[in-house]
């Protein structure tokens, strides 16, 4: 596998990803001292929590309490989900807390409608106004679009779709653009034509992120895929937490040490202390009291050692 | 991805490798219905049952009435496994029920001792005369050999040496060499530089098939290396059932649904019906009373029709 990158960042997203799609609230306690374990990996970011209405996200209605209650050690960058104004107005009362603002649309109309409650362009209207105020107060911009390599609802989403509204994000203030599979529909050989052909029209103008699931077994094989094709930035989620509120069942992120045990094995390089992750997600597998998704917290890292 | 090929084999172990490793031993009328099952999905060989002592693996105790007792429609090559002579004298008193027997070594000495007691040198000793009288039983001789990527017990297994046993195999008339990642230790990266050698030097005189575990999530991101050097054959399980009896928690080779869902939907063609493998999947997922770690069971096949 010649001339694959010998880097990637990978951006922890289970506080935000994961927590919001648990049906029981978490503990802020447990929130927090998850947070911490995880903000000392070695991972560069951390999506920590999300601005939402708690009435419709009871899971994320401590978001101020979180952030105003975690120790994040220099250099890692916190980041938080915003769904609109009022999402970022509220964020924008503790600004102090956070350095990077993620928002949202899907490439897919019904996704959308069903995920927010408004039409694409709609979506796009107002992330016109979000993105460039989030940019005045200093803040990274990361703009993800859902649905990217395809729809549930709608199933296939051309590709110029998807590479028009990153453009159309990028103009808005977006410094990075992420592609959510976020029912995992993507297979490698589209991953690999899809973010060869990103890199080519956007990556001189954004940086370019991979946000795959794990739904249909694929998550890993993706991620080597948009490798393949040079993409060198990847969330997950530690623990194989996540999913999306719609449709219910499309759960799973890739999991953030299934990840770095297979990028790190490869001889690329993710910064992260494998174990530290897999003490986190075995906290938060207490936390929850279920079984996770993720393989290598069940089955240990690779162990190279002779016997 | 340029210059996949345009088409795999799939055989379906987990009738043997399955069945196997289940605590509990299957019904005999449970494993005919599910061998009949898998036999009309498309795959074009079955790892139906193994010749071993009753008292060391009961759960494949019943191997010679599974055999009897099965309806594999013609075209449709039914494999068995033995361990030794022995192994193989059993089998040939049925021989007209099967059409390919499948042997096995471990390529490093502490998996080999603590899987048959004996060390690799002996195992192929004894290969030595098993295989050259099954070929003149007129049967395909596929020989696997395990921990081909790494051992549990020694860490690192030479590629020389693989590749070495391979070619002992080959010479002692193994028309199909498989290499088994036992324990899931194979990356990407290794897994293409494996694939892209064997088929230098061995291509040209046997069948090469990949056999990989999902222990640490890889699995998939494995076939996908392997395809891409040229690898055409896998071995998977339905349901992901399957691992290996030594050490303890080995467990899950691929599932055949998933890789067949990602192959497909790669451009790929299995000539497997997805739908068939998934009903075969639920139907186990009934018998064992317990969740399988395949995907595509849970998620569904994907669906690209218009909302």
């Amino acid at each position: 596998m010649s001339a694959l990158p010998g880097a990637v960042r990978i951006r922890e997203v289970g506080p935000r990803d994961g927590f919001q799609n648990e049906p029981e609230v978490i503990a802020t306690d447990d929130k927090v001292r998850l947070v911490d374990a995880l903000a000392r990996t070695g991972v560069p970011r951390i999506e920590i929590t999300s601005f939402v209405r708690a009435d419709v996200i009871p899971q994320l209605a401590d978001a101020q309490e979180v952030l105003a209650r975690v120790d994040v050690p220099a250099g890692v960058d916190r980041s938080v989900l915003v769904p609109n104004a009022r999402g970022l107005d509220a964020a924008l009362e503790v600004r102090d807390r956070f350095d990077t603002v993620s928002v949202f649309l899907s490439a897919s109309e019904t996704h959308n409608a069903r995920n927010v409650n408004r039409g694409v362009a709609e979506s796009l209207e107002g992330l016109r106004t979000v993105l460039p105020r989030a940019a005045e107060a200093g803040l990274h911009c990361e703009a993800v679009i859902a649905t990217s390599f395809g729809c549930p609802y709608e199933g296939v989403v051309p590709e110029d779709r998807v590479m028009e509204l990153a453009r159309a994000l990028a103009e808005a203030g977006a410094t990075e653009v992420g592609f959510g599979d976020t029912t995992g529909m993507a297979n490698p050989v589209q991953v690999q034509r899809f973010f060869t052909r990103a890199a080519q029209e956007l990556g001189d103008r954004v940086e370019l992120t991979a946000h795959f699931h794990n739904t249909r077994g694929q998550g890993l094989a993706n991620a080597v895929a948009a490798l393949q094709a040079g993409c060198t930035s990847f969330e997950s989620s530690f623990g194989e937490l996540g999913g999306c509120p719609v449709p219910k069942g499309a759960t799973g992120n890739i999991a953030t040490e299934d990840l770095v045990s297979m990028f790190e094995e490869m001889g690329v390089r993710t910064g992260v202390d494998l174990q530290a992750v897999l003490d986190a997600a075995h906290d938060v597998a207490l936390v929850l009291g279920r079984p996770l998704g993720s393989h290598t917290l069940v089955a240990g890292p690779v162990d190279w050692r002779l016997a």
